[in-house]
């Protein structure tokens, strides 16, 4: 066997929660958001392409592919909102790093707990450029599988103390709640929308409905506050009122890509959109008035999957929570394929 | 823990060469060749869309993603003619199949193997409709990693009982002789290609060079004779004079595929090539003539991996050599994923 071209690392979901819980979860989402800034940065050394969809009517299940000339990765993804009611993820996910010198996989790791904090890592850099100043209190709206990501995030990178908790279940919500104690945020939880937006600078969307549900009317939303709306996040799926898009200031991933499945899709295509790595990298600006209405409408981009398994690869280096898989085949001879099955064939006889 | 949603079937090389073993890799062409053919049959009723290439310098590296609706599959796979340099092989590759109605995926394989095994039998099924009759004999040009598998398949469907032979290194040919002992092929090792071509009224080329490199010129190839051209398979990547082209009639997996892959990227886009699934159900003629030369210009389609993903599957049921895998994160309730890390650090603390 040569040497160990063939065994791939394997983050599974136990090692995964292992590496976060050893890590320390706030740090991992501020180490995991300064990776995603940087490969943000340098956007224009990535491929960059709209995910490969295969819609179907319980949901879609999506790759995401990218690469810098160095490393590929590329994530599987579902999105299925009635998974629920068989006690299933709405979305799982696993992915790949991969070596484009050889083509060779480096790294396979499971990706729904790790989609949760990259996803929460990145609507926290955005919010970092456009929440107004001092913005301590986050409204958060939809206490799904992803609430508690996005509150940690929130404080990790701007240090939000108070969090306001509204879900159609109240069960979700308490769920939050407890698992939230011991983070140190002061919490409510809100019977209706309209309380749960009382005295938030920062709103997050987060309910997983596939519908063109409307979470946040206009009336609802006041001036100077920031979006984050991450529920929205395929074709038909939405979740403010187009008017509040249209008094806003709307900063996206990947414009091709947000404008068929986030928010955006519910605007004409030339509606002005501005791409979240111009404004780190000072080319756009960010917010630039108190009364501004700033929406990151994130559907979520290869590149920041592409950082978080960078990301877990080097934690691997210092914490190896990981299995080593027999993914490749690898004869001594690479020519020789078929004399590898049959020399396990004499192996298996002989023993 | 839910019933088991979060365990995907894994199957290892290891598993996988004994699989083929204890099928029998004759039996296991045979019944996966069933499985593509009875899939090409259904052609409409999939996905289909060229793969997503990621180019480099050193290689390509694809995802092939298809869907029937009921069940969808990708393959990662990479082409790196360089790779043998470092000893590793040209092209590795793993897929997954996954249930389109939760998308959760069910089955994870290496395909390092089961893609030579599933080209090996595409091959063998257009030969089946487009060789001449009473083909016995076939020139095999490139004694790399796929030849064995490809005589193999030409013996399970066609019944072909002689192989010629010839590779630029001729210790490649000395490699298949010593792998095809014991399969009763009565084998000729050839110094030259115009040699191996001698009474072969079947031509299989599948040579790895990543160059508009001509293997067979037109003067070499004489009426009457099938050519499998498996070898080019990406843009740049061909084996044929386009001159053979152009006297023959050519079959094609996927059409928008092949024009830029396949040795059809020689030629104009509008000249006409059929797809095979059109002759295999009858909408199309294959050989109409002895003296008509017949091409297959392969360069591999999604469907082909998703037929090879299904029969692995049902052979799991009777043969189970695969490993679970802890691919899925699956709290006990669907929304509290973060609930479900922070009980793995409470495990950790007491444990």
């Amino acid at each position: 066997m040569n040497a160990c071209f063939n065994v791939v690392p394997f983050v599974s979901v136990d090692n995964m929660m292992k590496l976060v819980i050893a890590t320390g979860v706030q740090r991992f989402i501020l180490e995991l958001a300064q990776f995603i800034e940087a490969d943000l940065r340098r956007w224009m050394e990535f491929e960059r392409s709209a995910r490969t969809a295969s819609h179907s009517e319980g949901g879609v299940i999506e790759l995401m592919p990218t690469s810098d000339g160095d490393l590929y990765s590329f994530k599987f993804v579902n999105g299925h909102p009635g998974n629920a009611r068989s006690g299933r993820q709405t979305v799982t996910a696993f992915g790949v790093l991969a070596d484009v010198r050889s083509g060779y996989p480096i790294l396979l790791s499971e990706m729904t707990i790790l989609t949760a904090l990259r996803t929460a890592a990145t609507s926290a850099i955005a919010a970092s450029r456009l929440a107004p100043a001092n913005a301590t209190c986050m409204a958060l709206i939809g206490n799904g599988a992803q609430a508690e990501f996005q509150a940690l995030a929130f404080k990790a990178l701007l240090g939000v103390t108070h969090l306001r908790l509204f879900d159609i279940d109240r069960a979700a919500s308490l769920k939050c709640v407890r698992n939230l104690d011991g983070f140190s945020f002061e919490v409510t939880v809100c019977g209706s929308i309209e309380e749960c937006l009382l005295g938030a600078s920062l709103i997050t969307t987060i309910t997983a409905d596939k519908r063109q549900a409307t979470v946040l009317t206009d009336n609802l939303v006041g001036d100077g506050v920031h979006i984050n709306a991450v529920g929205g996040d395929c074709p038909g799926k939405t979740e403010l009122h187009a008017d509040i898009l249209k008094r806003s200031n709307i900063f996206v991933e990947f414009a091709p890509q947000t404008r068929v499945e986030g928010e955006c899709q519910q605007l004409p295509p030339d509606h002005p959109v501005t791409e979240l790595w111009r404004v780190l990298v000072g080319d756009a600006p960010g917010r630039t008035r108190d009364r501004q209405i700033t929406i990151f409408d994130s559907v979520g981009f290869a590149i920041e999957d592409f950082s978080a398994l960078r990301y877990v690869r080097q934690r691997l280096q210092v914490m190896p929570f990981f299995e080593e898989l027999d993914l490749l085949a690898d004869p001594d001879d690479p020519r020789d394929l078929f004399g590898m099955v049959l020399r396990a064939s004499k192996q298996a006889t002989t023993t």
